[in-house]
């Protein structure tokens, strides 16, 4: 049996690349593996030889210790990888198929899936909803590793026709797996569409992605909020207007933006870990109060940004258990909806995916995507966590031009 | 010029019944009329002889005294009436058609007018939305009176052809111009649809408007909550399951009624006034805390309570700025969606008619339809505050049948 | 291995309940087999015992003689069955389940049943979509049998969790798996809701089930056109209102019903074989045409109704061809949308399940469920082919009270 | 008053620009005029001075004497222009307001209008719908002219608010006045979006507006079909794939050109006057059929070209009374959509100011939009006509840099 190495959480602020055991077809017991999930058998999967898999705003929260994440967790869940073993139920997928694996796991066969909701697939999980490489999603191991292990295979991996061609841009086709779609769908729900003015709360790779994606629906203007120069410096370059929600009235800057202070959508790609102050100090709300304050009446949220059931680093008691201060009322008079969750990436990679193979999406430029190869992840989460404005793409096997 | 009585709110606890202006085709300055609106001519109103008004929750928000609704506020938003005078621009109406009035106020010339969104007009007040007789939202003159002006009368009133057929059935078409279609719409945007399940927070006429709403839509179990027990039994009685959420944990609670503890859809029919407990203490997020709590991964939750921006009235001091203790999390983690605001009665009002004028939806008896004299609305406003199970519906020139 | 009898078209005009083979987890090759599908593997599959099994009109092409289907056909894509044996990649059915099986095949790892397009899957045919025991549709063994192989069985089954309350609604309950919904469908896509007028062109089963569903979705006034004096007679005393489309022009007649000569909404439950004179001669777009001219502008028209590409059958050359003579003129001056093919049946079983187990549906009463036994279904066509308004439910093992 | 010039149809193949009556705020008895509009009095409406006004292909249909238009009518309904009058009842717009207007004139009164379906409305003519300068459309005075009057004019123009911006972009703004919208519309309802591959039938400026539609709307590749050498040579500088549909099997050509024979979307923007052959003989089904040819199963066809309902010019005996000869069956196989009907405009044209405004479409560049004075309109109708790949912009006060 061939070796593998995989990133993995050794504890608060600290990752390291390790040997991990090469994946079988069937999910062993482990760190965050439920016993629901125990041994179960995967003849329905494929083993990937990792392509790239890229380091996620999303793992930060882990690394960083604010969630329950068990050491040895081996971390990443955007993937995109090569067949090298295919189960004896999978009918569509061959040894040397190159595939884009969505973040999210999905069974394919539950009620949630068939209504196109593989975010809150009911048959990976011991609750709704599957990851790999995540605290409580299921114990599906991470594929920031040389080779990673896919279940439901037909249903859970999206095909590359033409490999080179896809190699060639596998740059840009790598955000398809998580940030890409994550963006997009916080933008759907945003009901960003043609002409639409769009406040996006985050310059990270997310809020770039939601960014990118807004252009692509048809924004005539899209403002990035976000309280670090860099990321803003960084932004305003690829093409976006961009101001600190921190430095002032944030409708007073909308407004010498775009003549009006107000935008007719807003997605909020920051989460829990939102920082209410110039002094850094976080408040939960903040992104989410400054998107109700900044989007017009019959506007709408969108919020891919993670908000968390349980949060043991938080500053205040509320917060600690997952309660925000929302001030609802200014919502609620301007008639605003809001939409939370994962996104199920199913219902956009396929599309996004031509749209990158036909340039309509410059996304690898716009996050600013970086390799790096798979040793140097623990550099990567660091860099990442102080602030670059990157996005890192491991290269386990070298595929990737550098 | 014919005399005119109305109810007035004359300070928290009290509404009287008294002499007010005769309308006119010009909304003259008054208790609650903004500046903008001073002395705005409406030669696209109609002057209406009220044949039905009703007494509605959201008036009870004024008359405790929980808002910063003027003294001298004629209050009412529930309007029928027989046209008895059209002004010069009107081309669709004439003197003796019998029209339904919207509760909001528009004016079917702004982009939200003609984006169907006229819960947020832009043209009628200072900020988006207005409604008559109401705090806030324009100092248009209410309707539980004998006469009301109605501006763009085109645009605002939905006309019965045949106005024998629509007097006899006045008790259930008087809920069309508010809570039927504020019910309705909850359960719109928590989509709710065929064979879902549905929990509606709260049992008063909204309330039991959105499990009418939600019968109608197709649901196989409607779930009332109400910590009134006379509100559960009426609610029982018409057909409905229900529940005290004060009484025990919900999700069990539904469990036993469904065999699921969770629910497809919940619709927060209470807003900021919710009680917590059982002592009767106030929580202003129980309500959609608990809808959260109960509602499937995948859910939605539709939000026709009100949530107000600044509640001098609340027990503590965040609450006194209209913010929420939110248990985000738990509604992340399930990917749930959530919609506030009024309903844009015009989205909803014509339908409804048309499925009551064909004995589709029992809203009269569902809701307890009690026609009252204009002159009994103190006594109606008690009773009804009180928690009595009942709608109250203003009779001002006796033309309801009782 | 045990034994198995099932309906079989043996030529135009005849089908008979013969011995046949007993399913096994492959597609074995047989009359309408495309090579495509020879020897196909079915680890993914059940067999079931047959509980129920419709009579549907569209089997009436074929058995007319009106396409060309294999002599050797075995019937039945109507199916509701018992678990008796599961294929090594099933994991969520069990032998002993009670499953309801959509009438389309479809495979859960396509392009379009990831967009839950399962009436035109990719992978069950040489051409898209697939059914059971029908002309063209990849050779699946039809289910008027007492046992069949469902294929694909975590995807294409609907489970009921309580047996017993199931088989005591049986005879609603196995309309779920085409023509409820087909009607369904059909209404879906001609914009169906609250307070809707809708005309039905048909009233056959298909009719029926498209009228209830519009009852169901909120209509207020259903209108079912049929020459056959029978039909009418039964929808009327089922609570639709009826007319002859040959008896006298069309709006005419919706006129003296609605008091307006045109209904919001259209359903072609007829095809292809439409009659368009009172001799009985055909004319392919005679109900077509008749939808367009009573629908009001604006409206949509749903077209459950078959309409096929070869027609060898057809009085006229043009219409051997499948062409179809269409007055799109008067559609296209109204802005009408128009939607055909099967009902992608996923997308509604479930829900209709529920509304069945909950009494929202009364299907069986409105279609006239009738139980036969197996051995009587060549006398079930033939009464069915001469218009008897009844929908003929096969008992293959004696399980539904008669 | 002041002195009006305007292109009148004069008669089968000839327009000529004549002096007519200055407009007035009430719709004078005139050719094309219908009983029910005489003399209807317009205190709603402004007068404008036209800024630019284009020729439209469907135009061409009454100046090629294939339509009922009756000579003396006043040609043009794309519109641009300065407010010079307001009616009494105008609340919103005020003179030296630059402004858009739809081509479709709508009342903003009636239920089609207030469900956003102003290709419909009920109130501007003797039957749904109602357009400037076009035969069966309400007789409104059509707007190639000096002056033009426009009713409704709260609810029918659309504002820009920065004059000069305004202007400098007018080449492209002018075409939200009709075609953008009509392209746009024709591929929402085809339902193109993120990566779509999309067929566009027929190259002139709606072809041409319908790919750049598409292309804003996400799709990854736009293929452009038509007979004409020079259009499809237009179409490929301008970066669409191009087609000769009647040079060859148009599924072989799609697929030379995406690798598989089919698009995941068709419009059809030619109408009733397709070629069906080499020699230019028409079929008035031709373009129709080829796009149900090559849209994949559970695909839509968007039909923004025109099929009228008496065709007195056509070859045949069913065109003549504007049957098309439907090959529906292929269709249906493949549970295809359609969609039919003017645009509603005023759905879209707010979104594609915004998006003209900041550099999202280039749809002057697209349709190569060409400006001439208004006395040269018959010569720009002439070489229109001929086929030019022009779109030509009427400049009547030498406002247009040219």
């Amino acid at each position: 049996m061939p070796s593998n190495r995989g990133v993995v959480y050794t504890g608060p602020g600290k990752v390291s690349v390790e040997s991990i055991d090469y994946p079988e077809l069937v999910l062993r017991p482990g760190p965050g593996v439920p016993p629901i999930n125990e041994n179960r058998p995967c003849p329905h999967g494929v083993i990937l030889k990792v392509v790239a898999s890229n380091i996620c705003g999303s793992d930060q929260h882990m690394v960083r210790g604010r969630t329950t994440a068990p050491p040895g967790l081996v971390l990443g869940h955007e993937i995109t990888g090569e067949v090298v073993e295919t189960g004896r139920d999978v009918e569509y997928r061959e040894v040397g198929d190159l595939v884009s694996v969505p973040f999210n796991v999905a069974c394919g066969r539950c009620r949630n899936c068939m209504e196109r909701r593989t975010d809150v697939c009911l048959n990976v999980n011991d609750h709704p909803g599957g990851a790999y490489g995540y605290v409580d999603m299921g114990g599906w191991r991470g594929g920031q590793a040389e080779f990673v292990m896919v279940p439901y295979a037909d249903w859970n991996t999206l095909k590359y026709t033409d490999k080179d061609q896809a190699l060639a841009k596998m740059l840009d086709l790598t955000m398809i797996t998580d940030i890409l779609p994550t963006g997009f769908h916080g933008c759907v729900e945003a009901k960003v569409g043609a002409g639409s003015t769009v406040y996006i709360g985050g310059g990270g790779p997310v809020g770039l992605a939601a960014a990118t994606s807004a252009q692509f629906l048809g924004a005539s203007v899209v403002v990035v909020g976000d309280p670090n120069e860099q990321r803003r410096k960084h932004a305003r370059e690829v093409g976006f207007e961009v101001v600190d929600p921190l430095a002032g009235d944030l409708p007073d800057q909308i407004e010498q933006l775009l003549g009006v202070p107000e935008v007719d959508a807003a997605v909020d790609c920051v989460g829990f870990e939102a920082k209410g102050h110039r002094d850094g100090t976080e408040q939960n709300a903040a992104v989410l109060n400054q998107a109700m304050e900044v989007t017009r009446a019959a506007g709408a949220i969108g919020i891919p940004g993670l908000y968390v059931t349980e949060d043991p680093g938080a500053a205040d008691q509320a917060a600690r258990h997952g309660t925000v201060a929302l001030g609802l009322g200014i919502g609620w008079a301007k008639s605003l909806s809001f939409a939370t969750g994962q996104t199920p990436t199913m219902q956009y990679n396929r599309a996004l995916r031509e749209a990158i193979l036909h340039d309509r999406v410059p996304i690898a430029r716009n996050v600013n995507a970086t390799v790096i190869p798979l040793d140097d992840a623990p550099e990567g989460y660091q860099e990442f966590d102080a602030g670059a404005p990157k996005k890192f793409v491991l290269d386990p096997h070298g595929m990737l031009g550098r």
